[in-house]
C-alpha cells in the first residue's frame, strides 16, 4: 500500500549469487568463517549488486536537516539555531562528517528538509516541508501528509544517488533536539521500556534526563502513536529529518543501493523504513553502536550488529561514513585473495 | 634491567603536547566528547608524536611467524607445513594482510623468526632464531636466551621501521597452534582461569576444547612459569613469532611508533611487553575484539578497548591493519574540522 503511494519497490537478494559468493569466500585461503562479519558484508553486498565481486567505490553521505519543536520543552543543550549554524559548516566543508567523507572518498549531500534556518545557504538542498515540526509535547509533531512529504525528499535523493552511480549511502542528520522523537520512536515501536531509552543526546547533564523522559512520556500519552502503524507513530512523535532518512532507507533500498545507518537517529529512520517495508533490512549494514541507550535497541529490533565500537555520539552520518572502508575491504578480500587450490592446499 | 639488556627505552607521552591537543579537540564544532575514542587516540598519537597534530600515513604491519612444537599435541586444526604455505602466500600478496594492507597504504614486512619452513622465500625477512618451538607440554618451548634472540629480531625490525618513518605498526603473526600458547601466557600472567581462555583457534571443533585446555594444564605444571617473570613465562609457554612481537612492541614504542594490536596471539605479545616494559601501554592501540576468548582477558589486563567488533578470528594482523584508518580519522578531524570560534559560537 505504502510502495504503491510512495512508488518504490525494494526487491529480495539474490539467493543465487550470495550461495555463490558464500562458496568463494570459502576457498579463500583463511579458516572457514574467520573474517567474521566481513564475509557476512561481501556476501550480502554480493546479494544486493547482483555480482559475487561487488563495488563500494561509489559512496555518498545523506545529511537529512530539521528541526524540532519539542526543543521549547528544554530537552537539549543547545538551541534550535545550532541546526543552521550546523548547516553552514557543512556548506563550508569544515563538519566532522566532511572531514570524513573527504577521507573514505564519499560525496556529502546535506539536506533541508524542515530546518528553522530562514537563510539559503550555499550548497545545501533546499526542500523543506515544514519550518521544524511542531512540540510534540502538547499534539502531533507532523501532520501524515508532512510525514509523507519528507520521506518523498529522501527517495527523491536516493533516485539522484542511483542516476550517479552510488553504491553505498550512509544515513547522517542535524537537528537539535533530535535524540528526543528518536527515542519515542524506539519506545513505541519496539515496547521497550521508555525509562531505559534516554539519554543525554549532544550533552545535557544527567539531571535532566528525567525531565527529557516526562517529556516524551508526555508526547506519547497525548498523541497516542500507533505501534503497528509507522507512518502514524513517525508523523506523532518523530522529526522531518528522520522522515527524511526513511525515504533515503526505501529509495536506496529500491535502487539496489547498500545502507550504512549510523547512530541512534538514522537508526530509528531505519527502524520505522523496516517496518513500512521489511525488505530494506537486507539492504542495512550498522556502522556503530552510539552511547544512546537506545541505539542498541534499535539495532536489536532490526537485527543488526554494529561494526565499530568507538562510544561516539555526535551524528551527522559519521559513524556510518567511518564504517565505508570495511565494506570496501570485503569487496577486495573476496577479489583479491589467493584460494586455497591457488597454494596447493 | 631488561632496557639495559635490550638496549631500548621507552619514552612517558608528552603531558604539555596531550593538553594542548585535548584543548583543541574541545574547541572543535562538535558536542563535548562526542567523537568518543577518536578523540582519546587523537589525543594519544599527540603524547606519542609531541605534537598536536599528528600523523599516521606512514605504516607497516610486520607478520613475524614461526612454528609450535606442541602441535604434535594435536591442539590445531592445521598441520604446522602450513605455516610455510603461508608465508608464501604473503610473498605473492595475496593473503587476507597483503589485500588490507594494499587498501590502507600499509607496507607488509614478513619475517620467519621461527618457521619450520626450510626453503628461502623470495620477500620473507630470514631471521630463524630455531626451527619452531619444542613441544611445551613435556618441557620449555624455548631458552630464555632464545626468547630474548626472537625479541631482538623484533626490535631490529622496528629500527628499521623508525628509520623508514614508519608512524604506526600493526602486529601480525602467523604460526600454527598459535592460539595454544597465547592462552597459555594469557592464563599465567592475568591469573584468570584457564578454561575460560581456551578457544576454537583457526577451527577446531568444541569436542576437541577440552584435550586443548589439559595440554596447556599439562605445559603449566611442567613448566612451572613465574608470573612475576614475563620473560620466563614466554620462554617456557610462548612462541618465537610471539616473542618476536615482543620486540617489535618495545622497538617501536621506544622509536616513538604507535602499535595497533590485532587478536589474541598479538595481544598476548603485548601483554608480555607491557609486563616487561609497562610504559609501553601509552603506545597501544586496539584494533577488534577477537572470537578467541582470551583476547578479551588480555586486553583488559592491558586496559585496552578495541575500536572494531567483527567476530574476526584470522590473524596475520587483520584486524589491526582494518583499524588504520581510524587512527587516520583522528589525526585529520583534529586538524581539519572547524572550532566554535570560527563558525561564531
Amino acid at each position: 500500500m505504502l510502495n504503491l503511494k510512495l512508488g518504490v519497490g525494494v526487491r529480495e537478494l539474490d539467493a543465487q549469487v550470495m550461495e555463490d559468493a558464500r562458496a568463494r569466500w570459502d576457498q579463500l585461503t583463511k579458516p572457514l568463517g574467520s573474517l567474521g562479519k566481513l564475509e557476512e558484508i561481501g556476501i550480502r553486498l554480493a546479494g544486493i549488486q547482483g555480482k559475487v565481486f561487488p563495488e563500494v567505490t561509489k559512496r555518498a553521505v545523506v545529511v537529512m536537516c530539521g528541526d524540532h519543536g519539542v526543543v521549547a520543552e528544554g530537552v537539549s543543550a543547545y538551541p534550535s539555531a545550532v541546526t543552521g549554524l550546523m548547516m553552514a559548516n557543512f556548506s563550508s566543508g569544515r563538519a566532522a562528517v566532511n572531514v570524513l567523507a573527504r577521507q573514505m572518498g564519499a560525496d556529502v549531500h546535506v539536506v533541508d528538509v524542515g530546518s528553522c534556518c530562514e537563510q539559503e545557504i550555499d550548497g545545501i538542498v533546499s526542500a523543506k516541508v515544514k519550518a521544524g515540526t511542531d512540540n510534540m509535547a502538547v499534539g502531533p509533531a507532523m501532520s501524515r501528509e508532512e510525514a509523507l512529504a519528507a520521506i518523498e525528499v529522501g527517495i527523491t535523493i536516493a533516485k539522484r544517488l542511483q542516476r550517479d552511480g552510488v553504491q553505498v549511502v550512509a544515513l547522517g542528520e542535524m537537528g537539535i533536539g533530535n535524540t528526543t522523537p528518536s527515542s519515542a520512536i524506539a519506545a513505541v515501536l519496539t515496547g521497550h521500556p521508555l525509562l531505559e531509552l534516554i539519554g543525554r543526546g549532544t550533552g545535557i547533564e544527567t539531571s535532566v534526563l528525567p525531565h527529557k523522559g516526562a517529556v516524551i512520556q508526555r508526547a506519547l500519552e497525548v498523541n497516542q502513536p500507533n505501534p503497528a502503524d509507522a507512518l502514524d507513530v513517525l508523523a506523532k512523535v518523530g522529526g522531518l529529518e528522520i522522515a527524511g532518512l526513511v525515504g533515503v532507507v526505501l529509495g536506496a533500498a529500491s535502487a539496489g543501493i547498500a545502507v550504512l545507518v549510523d547512530g541512534v537517529i538514522a537508526g530509528a529512520a531505519a527502524l520505522v523504513a523496516h517496518r513500512l517495508e521489511e525488505k530494506v533490512g537486507a539492504y542495512l549494514f550498522a556502522s556503530h553502536l552510539s552511547q544512546e541507550p537506545a541505539h542498541r535497541v534499535i539495532l536489536d529490533a532490526i537485527g543488526l550488529s554494529p561494526l565499530l565500537q568507538l562510544e561516539m555520539r555526535l551524528g551527522e552520518g559519521t559513524g556510518a561514513v567511518l564504517a565505508m572502508p570495511l565494506l570496501e575491504s570485503a569487496t577486495r578480500l573476496v577479489r583479491e585473495m589467493a584460494t586455497f587450490a591457488d597454494i596447493g592446499l
